[in-house]
């Protein structure tokens, strides 16, 4: 595929990714808008253009706040507009109305793209689970269950952020080491985590499981997400009911939903699990996605150091598994719903997805590029997930997620 | 107070009470509705008649399929309208509108009142917490952080459903005593839990907490909760991050919302916590409440018997406290939120608030009035939630909720 425009090379958007997000224009508008290369396609004014067929239902439908009548509609709506964008992008030459449907994308704002019903954040690299249990349950790392199930918990959905918005660092109670009784204060623990969510398109119905061969069709597409984490919190509060405070304060998601169809070439074979999972959890062929990750932290007035770089593919649980698992017990799931991977880390450690793993528990400071160390993150910090996938010349990336750790509100008086 | 409406004196709804709910009226038409005696008040043609003053506006906003847009209007704005009720209600004759106002609540049907953002369960029952952690950890009861702060957790907001709606028995993993492999099967070990739960009506902004001080006036008022348990699906896969898909596949609230006022002459003095809680979770003056709460079980074409009696005022925790514990890492809360207790369990053995603790664990089966017994559920159980307060011949109560056990879905060929 061949379109009249210029597409920088290494861009994250090129004509085969074409992800949806929701946008604020130069001049206020909200639209749903779709990004490529260094432009974004205004979806309502595409729609009024005739570009889709029929132009006030479409026009209606991209007017909306979020996403999620979008996304509802299904997977298959979601390929015609993509397949529609596709062929105006690579027309003989530049359509007459190019000037107009394209916004550039500094001038634009990306919005918040859905309402999340339901957020659920699994457990599911092997290798993050590992590291963790090392670190909180030494005798005992890994669990019975973590093989035989993809582990996972609710978390919470309202405090959910888009990327750029800054993160007030939480306080709450910490147990300090050695001490039996716990004090109040601002984290002094404060990490990031290196997920990717994937997003429900299609609805299931209360009491109906979804078999796992059909799960990818309830599957809208994925974005990066960084559940930040303040461990010592968690560390306090997290038995026997599992994390609340030390995670629900903020996570933040990449703006543009990048759809299972564009993901597609990037499937991979999933590691061999051991015990074969239970029937219900058994799926032919490759359900895993060759994707590289990257975070990095910038200090206030510093330069970036890259901490992590690391693969969706070492997930030892495929979407499709974690999707028929939350179901089996007929949990019904809908459109907007969120499901996070859990942190990704790799076998290597520079491909641990958390400081926590990273500089293991306060113990090997990572060196930044401006000299200074980190055990845990400092306020001013901006914390930076990049993903692309990429064979051959095509590419498909996910933009980035960013957050800027503001420091703990002023203690009330004791 | 005196009506003109003759109210049953043991009503769960009289004129002191005016709880809100949606309702479906006999021609299909949805309202938001407030229950008295044996009647609703339909609030769209209440409006309509002008009863709250301006009437496009009341009409507009009492037409809306949920509570969530009134609620959010503030407990002021709630306490407009019932007070307006009540001045209706007291007239010294009966209003003629009354016959066009008043719908029979037998004619109506009862739908969910809210759209829940985020569902928390809190684990607020120290009787509960204890009971629970001898049989899932005898070594390790009440886990040290249980007294500093109100445990809780993230649940499934699509699951909750309203009174009546059957229960669909879980399918999911589970350890067989004695064995290191999970075998997949439909739950042996169903169980209610006993709760009541908040409804946020004030939100707060993301990084601000809510002072203690302020906490009641984000919540718009209570209902009764059944958080269903699949206890065996629970153990198997609750370490390390907390109840799942033995929790999730559903819980049944209560129709009406009982609001705060109306629970003001109930209130009563909490327990007393030693230790003493950190700063931000103390607070003058009684904020726990007196209300009677009573479970029973009706095996299909058997008798009802009532399994268990306890009350609100057993919770170690307050709302109060919850919500500042909840907020304290500036989590954000919305309208419509839901908060619920945790299981309430009293001191005696009939005060237990779940199968799990009335039964030991299987141990000490319960009688029921049709001759047999229970550890756990059986299909076709029908399990009623009750809850009550009274002072003198004030009462306010909140009905029920209600739900049969359904059979498991036939399992997939093996």
């Amino acid at each position: 595929m061949t379109t009249w425009l210029p597409i920088p090379a290494d861009s994250d958007f090129s004509i085969h990714n074409l992800p949806f997000g929701i946008i604020e224009t130069s001049n206020g508008r909200i639209t749903a808008g779709v990004p490529v290369g260094d432009y974004v396609i205004d979806l309502v004014l595409a729609a009024d253009a005739g570009l889709f067929g029929a132009r006030r239902p479409h026009v209606r439908l991209f007017e909306q706040p979020t996403l999620n009548s979008f996304i509802a509609l299904g997977n298959d709506f979601a390929r015609r507009i993509r397949r529609r964008l596709q062929l105006w992008l690579t027309n003989d030459k530049r359509p007459d109305d190019a000037e107009y449907l394209l916004l550039e994308r500094a001038q634009v704002r990306p919005l918040m793209p859905l309402r999340i019903g339901d957020y659920t954040d699994f457990y599911s690299s092997i290798e993050h689970a590992t590291n963790v249990g090392k670190m909180f349950r030494p005798d005992n790392p890994l669990l019975p269950n973590w093989r035989w199930l993809p582990v996972g918990y609710h978390g919470r959905s309202s405090s959910i952020v888009i990327d750029g918005t800054p993160i007030r660092r939480p306080h709450g109670q910490i147990l300090p080491k050695g001490a039996d009784t716990p004090i109040f204060s601002a984290t002094q623990q404060l990490d990031f985590e290196l997920e990717m969510a994937f997003v429900i398109g299609k609805e299931s119905r209360l009491g109906q499981p979804i078999p796992i061969e059909q799960a990818e069709e309830h599957i809208f597409g994925l974005l990066l997400f960084n559940d930040w984490s303040a461990r010592d919190i968690q560390r306090w509060e997290y038995v026997p009911l599992g994390p609340f405070l030390g995670k629900n304060f903020a996570s933040s998601i990449s703006p543009w939903i990048v759809t299972l169809d564009a993901l597609k070439p990037f499937r991979t074979r999933g590691p061999v699990q051991k015990p074969k999972p239970l029937d219900y959890l058994r799926i032919r062929g490759w359900h895993h996605y060759d994707i590289n990750l990257e975070v990095s932290i910038r200090p206030q007035n510093g330069p970036e150091t890259v901490v992590c770089r690391t693969n969706t593919r070492y997930l030892y649980w495929s979407m499709a598994q974690q999707l028929a698992h939350h179901t089996v017990n007929g949990c019904n799931v809908r459109p907007g719903d969120l499901m996070a991977s859990g942190t990704i880390s790799g076998p290597q450690p520079d491909s641990f997805g958390s400081l926590l793993e990273l500089a293991w528990g306060g113990q090997k400071p990572i060196p930044l590029a401006d000299g200074s160390t980190r055990t845990f993150l400092l306020d001013g910090d901006t914390v930076t997930l990049r993903a692309y996938a990429q064979k051959g010349n095509i590419r498909v990336g996910f933009g980035q997620v960013s957050g800027t750790v503001l420091p703990g509100w002023v203690e009330r008086g004791k």
